[in-house]
């Protein structure tokens, strides 16, 4: 055990974030999500918490806050419902959970972890996969539980348009700005040198019914191998899945010797290149951070290896001693 | 347009396939089957066919046959029914379509090509799949159809002694051998030296509803890419998803500078450090062929740059001229 290995990054989602929109109580709600879900993750890696256990927690956390996209709050589907996708990756064992358009379960990363330890398979979808919710007695919500009336409204006017919009589509700007955004995720290093990753979201607005973004894939939303690194993704999916992004990040410092910070803008210049924007947090297995975006922006949070708190939306960082 | 780049490799699953079990009248039906598959798309190729059009095809003609784990006899989850993965990929562009738990495809590729052609998305899961191939008038099929006798009586034993198994487990290599096996799919490089694949699936038998292995995970079962290599994998899914088997080969090739061959052990070899067993197939960028697999056998067909179609289940070969 040695506790100058812990690492923690945690993410709201990137992409076209008008700063124009955001009005300051709204910033400073958003901020500080990010400051208190960071320090109690680093808190917890710091008294000797799993970063398996780490991510899961501040993924649930991120779950929680109404204003990211991701258990309550996560975006409607064109049948004006939620949809949610996660997963989770062991960096020990490569070991990997995921689920794709289940319906209730309360935090849906903590569901993502029991197909992980408590079935044999890795990916489960649909309403298979609230029916492993209900047979393990985990937390289960009603519909109305995960919907806001902002997420209601988005979805309204979006299938007027017959728009399938990622969350933080411009559309949603107007001038009540109240657009809540963002796909959620976190990666960590504990003391024992051990990575995890983990990601949540409800994907796009008024999207197909069973859409399935890159959330839910292990290789594009979500990786994580003690050689190397630990990956989360957020963004336009379908590019991330066609990328398979995270893996990506992963075989570069692999087979190419790519330094962290080399292998998340390749990997992300490979999402861009067809079109495809968003960002990833990334800690690599040497206590590298790397939080890379090709969008005006990212809700972010981390502590380096000088344990600072960082906490930033576009490209100015806010620092917080912890 | 040179003709002398077309390639076809195509499978019908990898795994513990017990020789003792495959009598002598059911090994010549498989055979037949890849072999007719294999020279019509060979055929298709030589015409002018594009590598997308031809891996759609020959997986049509693979989920028809009724011995394969794919389409009609497919095997039935723990509900008794059929839930059916897909996943297909264009070389030229990375576009890509899935589809996963799906119940009513006649040709579950054929939805994955849709999803991928005529949709934004990339991936679509259970009831929200049946939708679009409602929607876009595919065809589509009742439970019965795709039920088989052998594979109902499989679900049977394999939920009396609460199993969830591999089509091939050797516990249906009884005294009478009907023992239908094998995920399917395809690889091929057209005349314009571009790459695709595809695959499907039915998956594990007595599997929890909504399970899905790595066939419709794109960057697990399925990778194409003009620059580096087309990929279609077969094997005990979960495992190769925690290897992103597919974009595995294609990344030990782009930043390793493995040969194709090199990649595909290397890959594999990755899936068995897990405990998984399997194989795939692969056509790299160019015309090199490779069908590697860790299991006793492996259903394939190919022609490599010679214009020799070879069928093979163990090691031995047979050749036939085209």
């Amino acid at each position: 055990m040695d506790l100058s290995r812990c690492r923690i990054a945690i993410h709201g989602g990137a992409g076209v974030i008008d700063r124009a929109s955001l009005d300051g109580e709204r910033e400073a709600a958003f901020r500080a999500a990010l400051e208190g879900i960071a320090s109690r993750a680093w808190l917890a890696l710091k008294q000797g918490a799993s970063a398996l256990d780490v991510v899961e927690q501040a993924v649930r956390e991120l779950e929680d806050f109404p204003l990211f996209n991701a258990g309550r709050g996560a975006v409607l589907n064109a049948d004006g419902v939620v949809e949610l996708d996660a997963s989770i990756m062991d960096g020990r064992s490569r070991a990997a959970g995921a689920v794709a358009a289940a319906r209730t379960p309360t935090h849906p990363v903590t569901l993502a972890r029991a197909v992980m330890e408590r079935t044999e398979h890795v990916l489960l979808v649909g309403e298979g996969a609230d029916r492993l919710a209900e047979a393990l007695k985990l937390e289960r919500s009603p519909p109305d539980y995960f919907v806001t009336a902002e997420r209601a409204a988005q979805q309204k006017l979006a299938a007027r348009l017959g728009k399938v919009t990622l969350d933080h589509d411009p559309l949603y700007n107007g001038p009540d700005p109240k657009d809540p955004r963002g796909t959620v995720g976190a990666v960590a290093r504990d003391a024992w040198g051990h990575l995890a990753a983990a990601t949540s979201t409800g994907g796009m607005t008024n999207k197909h019914p069973g859409r399935a973004g890159d959330t839910p894939v292990i290789g594009a939303g979500t990786w994580a191998e003690d050689a190397t690194c630990a990956v989360s993704a957020t963004g336009h999916g379908e590019f991330f899945i066609r990328s398979a992004l995270a893996h990506d990040v992963h075989a570069r410092m692999r087979y190419g010797g790519a330094s962290l910070a080399q292998a998340c803008a390749g990997a992300l210049a490979r999402v861009g290149e067809l079109g495809g924007d968003g960002g990833l947090i990334a800690i690599g297995h040497e206590g590298e951070v790397a939080l890379p975006y090709n969008s005006e922006g990212m809700y972010r949070a981390w502590v380096d290896g000088d344990g600072v708190l960082r906490v930033a939306i576009y490209a100015e960082v806010a620092e917080h001693a912890l």
